[in-house]
């Protein structure tokens, strides 16, 4: 089959590879429909060192199941499933906890110790399918192609965005800052919205993007950056932001939500951060804020979301703004690290 | 009258200063009766630069009401009351949220902008007395002396333990790591044990102070600092502690924090961080680690924690292993800057 290799920064390649196969009792095979590219995928696309073996590369995909292994129960060859971007047993005390990406058993996508492959290809071994995979009865992979990419965002963007408004505590009335016009960013602001924030500023200054964002239901839209941004969100929020989600990961970003958040609020990443250390000292802990979030279980918000989705109450697929086949994959990259694709979608 | 100030790291002194008096009409004066000295006080007792013109010092005190201004209501000439380290308006937002260590009109002791002076002395001026003090009838400065000490304890470091297993989220059941044994982390132990906690690990080495820890309810104590005792803390717990309580301030202690953490676990703080940056990087992303705490809103823990204290059902104030009198301070740092003494008792 083919599948999307990266060999070192900036050198993506399509390349054919052997077919997955069952290699576990509880392994499933899935047959990718709709995979995309991830802001995160970027960072080793700026970073990688150059290697010998190329490495796999995607974890969003929604497919076909064509393959189980004797223990498989919830899925079955032909079901239509959501691929979570964590693999998980969902039976350890993580799994129960709704922490599924700190499965005792799991893991993730193009994982070593796991053996798994990426969502960039034509198919994908999925271990532990019972725990990982989630079938949505009466899907096929002919299904209206916005209600594909909604399901697609199930994989990782949308419950990220979920994520960061959930552990942020968003509540009716509300009002949170999110950081960040990326997909998840803009699904953060849908997910807060969602969840009843009245006041919603969106920190970003790509106006495609943030007119989604205000289609979302962002309030106010910041394209000031550092302090200047900072500022402005303090005076439009009557001194800081009770809630400030933060899905971009670098350094300044980080700042700026310390910068904007409300004495006692809280501060939630979902952004995989690019630092290892930053300001926690009397900045932060002098006004009692909070600082919470990782990297989103969303494997556990699936059944909360899924429902939205499926009647078009919300289309979180909007975020895709370019489509291409896999062979593209690496012109997708490009699009995206330049700025040009929002969140590229990609049809094997 | 006199009062304890620091001229420099090293350099306490007990001078006549000008008595306190009235300057707005929502101050009291406050005759001290009890004050003492914190482990806080410790950092610019190591640090503090060389000055002309000594800062006075402390931010505990209880005593008697001797003079109010015309708008006080709530405390009045011969009331004993309690004085929270935190000044505060108890109107504003933050008072209302019960955040009243950011109060919009408050501040601190010895703080210039407030023109406060500090509780190791004769008598202090109090802002705000309506917002800041907690008068307590029926007590006056000839209660029993482990009442007062009891007493005592609630203008910081009883409410601040109380603070950092609250934040944590402490209920029946819990697991709880507290992380240093100096008073708040010991306040700590009692404030989970009252919470609830089933389990509860004091990192500490000094074995009067476990002892005590023990008895207030410490299950296990574990001495080992670093790696050995992060290793230790996640063997005791079964693969790391649900809730740390941490209670230094220094780096190696955030750092042990982190290293004994479960996933989605939080690490509170009260120990007013040493440090500007720490780690928040993967080490606490990729668990989806919660970091809270800060400076504790005593104020607003009063009313909750003051019956246990009356009735004799915990005796906080058996934290206080030394008593001096106020000519004394300079040796009071030094016993505490020496480990002889766990926290000292200030009686002017």
């Amino acid at each position: 089959m083919r599948a999307t290799l990266m060999y070192g920064a900036g050198d993506v390649r399509v390349e054919t590879v052997p077919d997955p196969t069952i290699r576990e009792s509880t392994d499933a095979i899935v047959r990718v429909v709709r995979s995309c590219i991830c802001g995160s995928d970027l960072h080793p696309f700026h970073t990688m060192p150059v290697a010998e073996h190329g490495a796999t590369m995607g974890h969003e995909f929604v497919g076909i199941v064509t393959d189980v292994g004797s223990e498989v129960r919830t899925v079955a060859p032909g079901d239509f499933v959501i691929a979570p971007f964590a693999v998980s047993c969902g039976e350890c005390e993580f799994c129960r906890a709704g922490l599924q990406t700190s499965c005792e058993r799991g893991g993730f996508w193009n994982d070593t110790v796991l053996g798994t492959g990426g969502g960039q290809a034509e198919a994908v071994r999925a271990p532990l399918a019972d725990g990982t995979l989630v079938a949505v009865p009466g899907i096929g992979e002919d299904a209206d192609d916005d209600l594909l990419a909604s399901l697609l965002t199930l994989s990782d963007v949308y419950g990220t965005g979920w994520h960061a408004a959930a552990r942020g505590g968003v509540t009716p009335g509300s009002t949170v800052t999110v950081i960040g016009d990326g997909a998840v960013g803009l699904l953060a602001v849908l997910s807060a919205r969602q969840l009843g924030a009245e006041q919603i500023v969106l920190m970003g200054r790509h106006r495609a993007r943030t007119d989604l964002g205000r289609e979302f239901g962002a309030t106010h839209v910041v394209p000031e950056r550092g302090e200047e941004g900072v500022a402005k969100v303090r005076d439009l929020t009557a001194g800081g932001s009770a809630i400030v989600l933060e899905a971009v990961g670098h350094r300044p970003a980080y700042d700026q939500a310390v910068g904007v958040v409300r004495p006692g609020g809280v501060i939630s990443r979902v952004g995989v951060p690019q630092y290892a250390e930053a300001t926690i000292g009397w900045p932060v802990f002098g006004p009692n804020v909070t600082l919470t979030g990782g990297p989103a279980p969303v494997r556990d918000y699936v059944e909360r979301l899924l429902p939205g989705v499926l009647d078009g109450g919300v289309r979180p697929g909007l975020v895709f703004d370019r489509t291409i086949g896999l062979d593209d994959t690496p012109k997708g990259y490009d699009a995206m690290d330049a700025r040009e694709a929002l969140k590229v979608m990609v049809t094997p």
